[in-house]
């Protein structure tokens, strides 16, 4: 096991991993940028080493600045955490160059995921289900009737030099078909100078599903179940859950059990999850992310395993603790992230924090990295703080989180606690019922 | 359900119970001294009413402003937490007269168990074990004889009028038996003017067990497992843990089913505690708390089970929301009581808190109602807070209780936290193996 080891982030990412690294009787080394000198991860670290000014390009994200820091203290490891340099396959190599461990997956397999076109063929070679679509680009109406009668409808048509929207057309049923492709075609033309076009499935009202998984790189590879993160704003979770409402038992057991026999394939080692839209009973594939996610909490709350002692225990060349036999979910939590914003506007709001009060008892954890008299810096993203909550079932969990929301004073800022005052009696909520769209109508309803 | 609940009581256990009154969609009326106005309990209730000076006879202990503060609130209930009115049968008359539930057991079951011998006499009546002795008084030597083979030894005489150790001589064999009767007579007889004397079974090592149960006075009755509470101080609970490490499964399912069978057999309402003294194998009942216990978060951190909400549903006429297939035992969890006294001396040690941070993360609780700033006042007992980590077995809960002591900051009072830090590190405790007289022993070494 490392005797020491050096957490590459800040905030209640960094604070939790020291955590877990105290646990397992690992030194733990801070690091930070000017601004975050009093910060909570940097006074509850064995040592700190200031890496750079406020901005994040020249202090988390200065990979020189890490390595020295490593080199001055003696670390033999670096956790990444979330974000900065956690999915950055260099950062791992050069770590890897001066003999230090980055705790996380192969460079390769970083590399691979981080790269859209090479992680969608590779959850096709390994079984994973994707969205369907025409392997390439479709050149003539016969064609694309052919292909999109085998795909089913609705679906899009989608300029293949396309992004943001563009180019980009539903048919929803046979009698579309032309009109979209026409129509796709001349914008795909007129936008980009290329009128190629591709097809795919359509999803109107999915679900974001995903699969937490740990391997060891030994072959061994388990999947801690299902988080639902279907409420998002501007493509942001505000709102996860474990396990998802939406699935029964079945069809947890079988999409969990496609993505651990991907990870066996693939030798995969660390912590990922493999993010799915989910509609009708059927999995997308959208990405993998080879890291720690911010919500991996609610995962640990159902099945009392530490995703972060894995994470390093494996690093540090062990096999999981843990097999897929002995992975049980119990009861139901949910994770709120409470920002430092404007809860009608989502505007930032840094500043400080004047009285601080967290919630607490039974089935409660607030992971979070600030307190009473802190000064949230304007530099960094506006998380200050996750609210889970774990009860026996559903119903349980959600008259728990209600008290917590009420319970939680954050004074002296605004935060996004109100927003989740709201949700959390939202009938739709109560039963379960959202999609991926559901907030941002919420939202634009209650403007 | 009740609409609004008055919780008689201060501090971490008045915070517990509101948190569970909230959840249940219950309004909450803290009672407070002149000394606690700026106490969390106070703070976080819907409402609150001042009942007297800070003395506790003259608040919280006075009857009368207690029902005359739930006249006022119009509080349909009275949850008296642990301590001050919880086990007086009297107060829970007069609230019934003012036509205000009790939440807790019958008066009657109050009373029984609160009287020595009653007590003891109910529980044979109800087959749970006892401290083998003779029935009455032992008159002849002879008779001694052959009540002490019964027993078997070694055994204690006892002056009958005995207490506080005099008049009491332990015989650790028949040889010894004549030479005890002898001094325990005369000793008697010159302590208390009388020589009777009675046998009983000596217990040298025995470590303190209890059973937690939860009745609904309909006939259902559950227990949910043990506790060990053998690390004691003048007879006061340091540390405790759910399960004990020394009964096997068959044990625990043994002791567990008697006790609730005798629940039922009693007709038992609401949250129970029976104490035993355990030794080789046996249970020897001490006496049985008819109310919330403090240790009582460790059951629930390995059960799940909300035990002050089972309490509120069944004094609101509910019947018990779980059976006893329902109760599972899920990894192992320990408390520390945080006492604000010297670690050496135990001395109470008042005063301002100028600094406090709480550890979180994954399986830790800290059940406290104290803040950054708040001054203890010198009235009341010296709890100011519980820390209770649960892991998925007795290894990992004791690796993650040794770092949140270490992260625990409570500074400008003086706590018990460094005792707890010995205790963690010490290889009888990472055995489990400890009796009742370890802690006393342990600290007259470390003085």
């Amino acid at each position: 096991m490392f005797s020491k080891v050096l957490v590459a982030n800040r905030g209640e990412i960094a604070l939790r991993i020291q955590r877990a690294c105290k646990e397992l009787g690992i030194q733990t080394v801070a690091v930070h940028s000017t601004a975050d000198a009093n910060a909570m991860h940097v006074r509850l670290a064995d040592e700190s080493v200031c890496i750079g000014p406020p901005t994040a390009r020249d202090s988390y994200l200065d990979i020189p600045s890490i390595v020295a820091a490593c080199e001055i203290t003696g670390a033999e490891a670096v956790h990444p955490g979330y974000g900065f340099l956690s999915e950055n396959a260099r950062f791992a190599e050069i770590l890897e160059a001066h003999g230090i461990a980055f705790i996380g997956p192969s460079a390769e397999h970083i590399r691979i995921m981080g790269d859209k076109i090479a992680a969608k063929k590779t959850a096709v070679e390994l079984g994973i289900p994707v969205v369907p679509g025409s392997e390439g680009g479709v050149e003539t109406d016969a064609e694309a009737r052919r292909i999109a009668d085998e795909i089913g409808y609705p679906l899009l048509v989608k300029a293949a030099a396309g992004g943001g929207g563009r180019g980009m057309k539903v048919a929803r049923g046979p009698n579309e078909l032309e009109h979209a492709l026409a129509n796709a075609r001349a914008e795909a033309k007129s936008a980009f100078g290329d009128d190629a076009v591709y097809l795919e499935k359509y999803l109107a009202t999915p679900r974001h599903i995903e699969v937490q998984v740990l391997g060891d790189g030994k072959g061994n590879a388990v999947h801690l179940g299902e988080r639902d993160c279907s409420l998002q704003r501007r493509h942001q979770k505000v709102w996860e859950e474990a396990l998802s409402p939406a699935l029964n038992e079945d069809q947890r057991a079988e999409i969990g059990e496609t993505v651990a026999a991907a990870m066996r394939k693939l030798g995969y080692s660390g912590a990922g999850t493999i993010e799915f839209l989910y509609e009708d009973g059927n999995f997308y594939f959208i990405e993998m992310n080879t890291r720690l996610q911010v919500e991996h909490p609610v995962t640990e709350m159902i099945t009392g395993i530490d995703i972060v002692h894995e994470q390093i225990r494996v690093a540090a060349g062990a096999t999981l603790s843990v097999s897929q036999s002995d992975v049980r979910f119990d009861g139901h939590a949910i994770e709120c992230r409470i920002n430092a914003e404007d809860p009608r506007t989502f505007m930032p709001s840094p500043g400080r924090i004047s009285h601080f009060h967290t919630p607490g008892g039974l089935g409660v954890r607030v992971d979070s990295a600030v307190y009473q008299g802190y000064v949230i810096p304007p530099y960094y993203d506006s998380l200050i703080g996750k609210l889970i909550v774990h009860g026996r079932n559903r119903v349980e969990c959600l008259m728990r989180l209600r008290r917590c929301l009420d319970e939680f004073v954050v004074d002296g800022i605004n935060t996004t606690i109100p927003l989740f005052r709201q949700l959390v009696d939202h009938p739709d909520i109560a039963d379960g019922s959202y999609d991926i769209h559901w907030l941002e109508g919420f939202l634009a309803d209650s403007m």
